[in-house]
């Protein structure tokens, strides 16, 4: 197990929580004990009687109820009158027996439909409301929520000085992450999310893309064994893989010539920032060319156009809901996407006072600094960065043959952040070698990689993308354990 | 690294294969000497200079030629006597510059399209044939292949005792992977398994499922720690998910009411059958019901249907270019699909000879003549089997609510190979704790598992799928490496 060295911090948060929300049940307490009494001197003349209570355990008895169910956001007008069924999530002040069911406890209403005509404020459903004739409980929280919903959902404003003391810190929302999955921003994100993935599946399909599935348990770990999770296997051991790019690349040299596959990818890097997972799903993609590494490029640019049209077209209600918690600019994008080569980025920041060597490769500050000088002078929050140099790259990397200095290579941004690396990949196994060779890599230990190449290879280039930074970046969150369901990382691998 | 016991066998295979690959290169080497020596003859009245060779590697040249390309099954008659390009893998009759070039090399094509009305045989483009008028080498394999493509895809067909004689054994096949890929059989099954997973996410997609991706680093082992690989975590250690239930069920408990995932599965079991895989890849869906678990076991048959329709219908050309190498009986279904109870199964084995006791579990080779039986008497390789016993599930299977032996659980079966196995979880955390004690499970080790359910959940059902398994099946082939294209197993993490 992982020790958590900031669970400190936050259990004493958590004990703050803790004793206000028992101050809280108290109250709830001494308001049911009332409800009760209420109750008792009405039993004579309780004509509810079976129409509220606790369900026993739903166990999928044959003699279950048969009701059709209404969701909640599909009440109307049109419905005034009419009895129906929903099954909700109930607040404190929906009806008097309610007083003794804890919140986020889950309830069935037999109600009718009353248009309101005065409109109900705060609530989702503003035309009509519930008149409730049943109620029963099917499972029921425990009264002490470690965090609250309302809380969880509250806008963050930057400067709004009031909300701070009611934020719900990160920590806190992913040790109770079945709650903190429950606000409307954290529904929206993951709606948003699994949308990203399905454009990325459904336009790479339509241009001929074979999906695959590459292992994650691998025999070597290839560029020097750092970063890398060792797994113990049978008497041996192996390692996770950081990325699935020598099976893509085995995949191209087996003539599926365009491959695409989603899954897990595994970084063993201490890194505690806002962008770093040990774990998250990569969206990888290769593909042979015929002569140039820019028919892939420009595909992938594509692709990014197209995820980024099909977001704001297929999911404008999540954007807004996210939006109106986590209030960010709306992504900006040019069709088709801006490219800018190594060189012309250089210009860029010396113009602006930062000077980057030939050789060098881009900081953090200077990538964002650069992000923020691309939207001023194109009013584009994505853009391509192309011909990175050679001595920044890995060894696969294919050089630039007329610029032994450069590589054909490219990064792209989204809001300034790095979320994909690619490139034209060597695919000749003696060339490969020298390469290798030049780089200090052993030999022996990527033989089988370079022997993928030798019996015919096509040229290919691709690239890898994080999914969970994608989501994060495009709609101008601050932490990417915000786009991942369960994040991993150095301190935290529960729940 | 994991030491392949059954390497020597191969090995010597290997070795023989190499020694006859060593003789046809000498063949070879004179052939093309000869060559050499004509073209010396001729060097004063070549009239083909510049107009076959070597191309020097593929870097991204500007200055590469423009061309566009056709692929070879996109010929026929409408473009007899026009010029154009195809890239491809020679034969080494093609041309007499060929001879000289290896098989699997990567060669660019210049040719005219011609009519052969006497058709022409061994092909597969038999009504035209290309005069080739250039020939350029993108990429030269090297000469002794460890394996000949025609031989890996010769049909196999049972009792066929000459074919035996030059089978390619399977782990030749996968220790040389990328040429193994290369037959049209490969290409077909990856193919297919695409098709799968995207009639599988099409069709929930629909049905209103949100896409999850859940960690495959956890921090506990939850079902007592047998058959669960370990990882080296930072300064401390965590695992690899069995299946990614816990999450999808939280995911659950968050109000996402249905969801799927697919992702990589690790199973540290030390089986070596033709089935068994230590990681592969699982399509999971876990789904909120109203009153019955039902509910969700036909909306998964469905789903299963949905597959098989889409797979006959889209893939009827892969399935039949896989049962030329690999014969087999079409896959048959039944629209609903058949649902049998335990109880009926025990019967329709009991009159088939086979007692199985109230509270078993069905042995592999009797799920095999079930299945069988059940193919015999309703014509279908699909059906669904309902209601385990108790005592054969595991601790979070909710019992059957009338009979204290019996359980709301299901596992469905392809040509009797069980391919799901899925079930109502306890959604109440107390009733669960009492399962878990039960079973003698470490109350502990599973209290996140348990936490989740704390704060309300409603009653929910999912299962999981082998997607291997699944298109093995499918194609009635014989062993799940076939259907993997990277297979892990307990003697092998390569390539």
């Amino acid at each position: 197990m992982v020790e958590d060295i900031e669970k400190t911090e936050s259990k004493k948060a958590a004990k703050k929580e803790a004793k206000k929300a028992e101050k809280a049940a108290k109250k709830a307490e001494h308001k049911a004990a009332n409800v009760k009494e209420n109750a008792s001197t009405l039993d004579e003349a309780d004509i509810s009687v079976g129409k509220y209570g606790n369900l026993p355990l739903i166990r999928s008895d044959p003699s279950a109820p048969k009701r059709s169910f209404t969701y909640i956001k599909e009440l109307n007008k049109s419905l005034a009158n009419k009895v129906i069924w929903v099954r909700e999530t109930v607040s404190k002040s929906m009806v008097k027996f309610s007083s003794n069911i804890s919140k986020e406890s889950i309830v069935d209403i037999e109600a009718q439909v009353a248009e309101v005509p005065s409109g109900v404020a705060g609530c989702t459903q503003t035309d009509v409301e519930l008149v409730v004739s049943q109620i029963w409980v099917v499972s029921s929280s425990v009264p002490q929520l470690p965090l609250q919903i309302d809380d969880a959902s509250r806008p963050e404003k930057p400067g709004d000085e009031d909300s701070l003391n009611i934020r719900v810190n990160q920590d806190t929302r992913l040790d109770n992450r079945v709650l903190d999955l429950r606000t409307p921003t954290s529904q929206a994100i993951f709606r948003l999310e699994a949308g990203v993935c399905k454009l990325f599946r459904d336009c790479l399909t339509k241009k001929g893309f074979v999906e695959i599935h590459t292992p994650k348990i691998i025999p070597a770990a290839s560029e020097g064994g750092a970063n890398v999770f060792t797994v113990s296997y049978f008497k041996g051991s192996a390692y996770l893989a950081q990325s699935p790019q020598l099976y893509k690349q085995m995949a191209i040299a087996a003539d599926f010539e365009k491959v695409f596959t989603i899954g897990a990818v595994f970084r063993a890097e201490d890194s505690n920032t806002h962008r770093h997972l040990t774990e998250f799903t990569g969206l990888d993609l290769e593909m042979a060319f015929q002569y140039h590494y820019h028919e892939v490029m420009l595909l992938i640019g594509n692709l990014f156009t197209e995820i980024f049209k099909g977001l704001r077209d297929e999911y404008s209600n999540e954007i807004s809901i996210i939006g109106q918690q986590y209030p960010a600019e709306p992504f900006t994008f040019l069709d088709p996407p801006l490219v800018l080569k190594y060189p012309e980025a250089r210009v860029m920041l010396k113009d602006a006072g930062v000077e980057i060597g030939e050789e060098d490769d881009l900081s953090t500050p200077v990538e964002k600094l650069l992000g923020r000088l691309v939207k001023a002078k194109y009013d584009t929050d994505f853009y391509i960065l192309d011909k990175y140099p050679l001595a920044v790259r890995p060894f696969y990397t294919m050089p630039d043959p007329q610029n032994p200095q450069s590589s054909n290579s490219y990064d792209m941004f989204m809001r300034g952040e790095e979320i994909l690396s690619g490139a034209q990949r060597i695919h000749d196994p003696k060339f490969l070698t020298e390469r290798a060779k030049h780089h200090a890599i052993d030999i022996e230990k990527i033989a089988s990689y370079i022997d993928a190449f030798k019996y015919g290879c096509p040229p290919h280039a691709g690239g890898g993308i994080g999914l969970e930074r994608v989501v994060m970046l495009y709609l101008g969150l601050d932490n990417v354990r915000k786009t991942s369901m369960f994040p991993r990382d150095p301190k935290r691998v529960t729940p």
